[in-house]
């Protein structure tokens, strides 16, 4: 089949790949490398310190976090969405990951657009005027990300397909022998469920280390790890280990019993448990979100539902979990990620869409 | 000459012509009423509480102001310029009033645009982003409202002309006969003078009435009347009027000895000396910004330099120019005002240029 031309926009906030916190990303990433490898012709349209094999477009020499400016600064996103949405020219098809702002330009080009809303309609939508753009734009393409994403929609979006987040599997080594110690995983803030995970190590009596950072701009944040977390941590069965680079991070999920992830919201898609599956840790998750769609119950982990008979959050739940985190057979959790979360599959799903896109729109 | 189908773009927040405060809104509206009267066909996008004989265009019902969302939340902006450029067809020109927004959206158009920027340039370009778009787009064609608002930008923008505001002469009767006080009127912040118009009153020894609102959400503003202005006011000679309508204000300016002035900044039109000369009442004033364009010094007030000798306020020539005022003929102001700064005169420099630029895109 005919090679594309394809347009990437990623925000000029963080760089793609990201130098430390940035999923989405990360995933741009992923996607126009392995887009690349396979003939296809990428332009990446992102901050002008991104690392790709694309050709880059990029309006800012440095991403805009770095330089401190504010993720809401309406003028340098109307500064740079208008500049990319100018130069793109002589694509076969443009993937919007920049939201609001590819949505708003994308009835001034002619070249069909597909958009992969990265983040929680939920909490998006309490804002009126990004409600009322999504609706505006209700029938452009979208992905979701997962099957859950779309739930938490009110704009009706025309959603074409899910396609799951892919991970670099060569990244994350395979383990079958674990160390007897859980892992808890990602920036520090309440939703996240730390303390439910370190209630129910503390009543399984067994070690869980904690690794990641505090938002220091969000005072919410501080204040709760501050009050409610450190209090928890004696250093000898729950531990904390700060942030820590990939390197770390990747002995840390491989050689734990279990990733323990109870998440108390609807994350649309939660990597850190797919990072996990692939080194052959076995997660423990509420039944919130993505989750059902990414650890397969009994077999890659326990799903355990949120709140008990009582009505109060589930620790019983998470400590059974834990007592019979042996009967998983960590082959399983590898051989889920390899099936449905490589990037190799992710980039199959987005390529036959680019295609579909493609054909329908030269019919038309 | 044939007529034109014009589209008179506002910005959504405060509703055309204002309710209140709103000197950009109120010029819109001046604007797009002469032009219907004219026999030109205008579509005013504007927000949908606005009042006009010209066909409205409206994405929000209420002005955004007056919902409480603020003037620099993004994605209302987002959301009401993308639909306004969708919505734009079949017009012979485009007047932005509508600042970055109007110039990231034209290069999206093919129809030509004016841009008229009613703000101050200096404070406008500490913002990089706001300094990066009027650099991207300065080969756009710009109108400016003085002579002097020019030399502010470092954008390098193509001016094609200055177009004065102007009033409606109707709504301001002139009056020959004053009566013995001062008047200043506007919102009270420290660089509007207000502090030097007391001082000079009362070393004059004349009465000063005071008009104008404190902006309550801006907390210099607050902190600055209750601070520096309160203790100043007497009710004797130094009167506090508080903000007053528009009917109040006629007559408070032109029963007037003078309109005092002394704005320490480079205001780009101080429209209330023009408002002020229309009722005959002459001005006294900084030689900052436009004033020199709007006074006749000597003729229709009286212009004093901001420093003295020893570099401090030039209070003693305010006091001069009130003790001196009695030699301007007050209908020299009313004349000045008639020949310069009326909607007639402006609508006469805007139509003139929307043929201009009409005749010139179509021969290219």
């Amino acid at each position: 089949m005919k090679k594309l031309k394809i347009a990437q926009i990623a925000p000029p906030w963080i760089s793609v790949p990201p130098k430390k916190y940035g999923g989405t990303e990360l995933i741009i990433s992923h996607l126009t490398e392995e887009l690349i490898r396979r003939g296809h012709q990428v332009t990446l349209f992102a901050s002008g310190d991104s690392v790709t094999t694309a050709k880059l477009f990029s309006v800012y020499r440095k991403a805009l976090f770095e330089k401190g400016i504010p993720w809401n600064d309406t003028f340098h996103f109307l500064f740079y969405a208008s500049t990319v949405f100018e130069k793109i020219k002589n694509f076969d098809i443009i993937h919007n990951h920049f939201n609001y702002w590819g949505l708003a330009f994308s009835r001034f080009t002619k070249i069909p657009m597909v958009t992969t809303y990265h983040g929680d309609f939920a909490t998006a939508e309490k804002n009126p005027a990004r409600f009322q753009i999504l609706k505006k734009f209700k029938k452009n393409a979208f992905v979701s990300i997962s099957n859950s994403q779309r739930k938490f929609t009110k704009a009706n979006l025309n959603f074409i397909a899910t396609v799951y987040n892919g991970i670099d599997l060569k990244k994350f080594k395979f383990n079958n022998k674990s160390q007897n110690y859980l892992v808890w995983l990602g920036q520090i803030t309440e939703k996240k469920g730390i303390i439910e995970a370190i209630k129910a190590a503390r009543k399984a009596r067994i070690i869980l280390k904690i690794a990641g950072g505090v938002d220091k701009n969000h005072l919410l944040d501080v204040g709760f790890y501050e009050r409610k977390v450190k209090p928890l941590i004696d250093g000898k069965q729950i531990k904390y280990l700060g942030e820590v680079g990939s390197f770390k991070k990747n002995i840390l999920l491989r050689n734990a019993l279990a990733l323990i992830n109870p998440v108390k919201w609807n994350e649309p898609f939660g990597l850190v448990m797919i990072e996990a599956m692939a080194c052959g840790t076995p997660v423990i998750a509420f039944n919130q979100g993505s989750v059902p769609e990414l650890v397969k119950n009994d077999q890659t982990g326990f799903i355990v539902s949120q709140f008990n008979k009582k009505r109060k959050i589930n620790i019983e739940g998470l400590v059974e979990a834990i007592k019979k985190i042996n009967q998983i057979d960590r082959r399983e959790c590898r051989k889920r990620v390899e099936e449905n979360f490589t990037v190799e599959k992710m980039v199959d799903g987005y390529e036959k869409l680019y295609y579909e896109i493609v054909k329908k729109y030269q019919k038309n």
